[in-house]
């Protein structure tokens, strides 16, 4: 149909719109031909990040008899987690006394990446029995929900009576006065909090900066303290 | 020499002093294994990440041919990268009306990641003859220097008599009257910025997000202004 409306046109004109026209043809050519490679780069991406999950999950399964390992090791090491965690500078800001208190009772960590890792990770906090909360293990959970939203859960804690450690620090200061420091919000608020689940500064510290290596955040104030490395001394 | 000290003690005060060190003594030995399981983790990692590299490598060489494809049919197409750029919201924003005009030369963008990628990637405009300046290629680059900082650096860029587009632009408007959006600065100033290599945002913009599919870009605005996809109409 176009053909027949360009044949009522002067042929002058007629040569001009047909070098336009064959232009946009070629152009138009252009354009589906660089979507079929565009195709098959997408494709070998595809590749390339099912490969690298591959590797990822080879080696999430080799590291996996280490870490049970070292947590039977760390086991055998009294306050070796609440050390780690106040020796490391961004986690020690989140801590009040009373949480490096109940953190003595913190006797395993645990960072469990998802099978396809870029859909989350769990953190599993192991306590002994503590005056604080009669939870034998605390987790919170970073994943993406139906929708593909990043989204976190946790354990709910059962706070044994009048020692809600996240109720107290919430509560306002009385008579006014200025806030003491120790009296800064909970670590333990932090398990409620779901407000920035897709990227959780604590949960990242914890997954990609500690547990990689707790042991040197264990070593830090050894270091500081006495010149040297290791207990005793 | 220790052991000689704590003889002279009193028994009782040995008992505790025993059990003190045999404690001592267990957990220093906890440590030295732990620092032994984390050697295994870190041997573990490393090779992940030399596996993961050489996938990495494997798809980039895979990917080669249709880059190589896709620029020879890029070039067929008329204003294909200013298109692209102009269509993009971040780069957009960087682009003064001369430095449109500008871009209507360049022919070629080429995104090369290094060897061992993580070192750095180079970017090279490949430009056709034009009034502004009398390089073919304009390249930057980004790397880590000797110290393992990220560094950048960039071909200089042979200016026209007058028509240093970073000048007219960093120049202040005359009398004293508002800049108007067009004397916004150039893109081109870009070349010569190396404040911020490790974290460069148009550098990655190109690599991450328009390099991977340019043809998005291009066709952006002929969707929203032909309810259509491709060129004519
Ligand atoms: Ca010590
Ligand atoms: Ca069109
Ligand atoms: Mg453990
Ligand atoms: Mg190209």
């Amino acid at each position: 149909m176009a053909t027949t409306a360009k044949q009522a046109k002067t042929e002058e004109k007629n040569g001009a719109e047909n070098a336009d026209e064959q232009a946009d043809k070629e152009q138009q050519e252009a354009i589906e031909q660089i979507d079929e490679v565009q195709n098959e780069i997408d494709r070998l991406n595809e590749q390339a990040s099912e490969e690298i999950l591959k590797v990822e999950q080879k080696y999430n399964k080799l590291r996996q008899p280490f870490f049970q390992k070292r947590s039977d090791l760390i086991a055998k090491i009294p306050n070796f987690w609440v050390t780690a965690f106040v020796n490391h500078p961004q986690v020690s800001a989140l801590l009040n006394e009373e949480d490096e208190e109940a953190l003595q009772f913190l006797t395993k960590v645990e960072v469990q990446e998802f099978e396809d890792i870029k859909s989350g990770y769990k953190i599993n906090f192991y306590f002994d029995q503590n005056q604080y909360f009669s939870n034998d293990v605390i987790s919170k959970e970073f994943h993406l929900n139906d929708t593909g939203e990043p989204s976190s859960k946790s354990t709910p804690i059962n706070w044994l009576d009048g020692k809600d450690l996240t109720k107290k620090a919430n509560s306002p200061a009385k008579g006014g006065r200025k806030r003491s420091p120790e009296e800064q919000e909970s670590f333990f608020c932090w398990f409620s909090d779901h407000g920035d689940a897709g990227a959780d500064e604590l949960g990242e510290v914890i997954k990609d900066d500690i547990w990689p290596n707790p042991l040197q955040y264990y070593l830090a104030s050894e270091i500081d303290e006495e010149g040297g490395v290791g207990p005793g001394g």
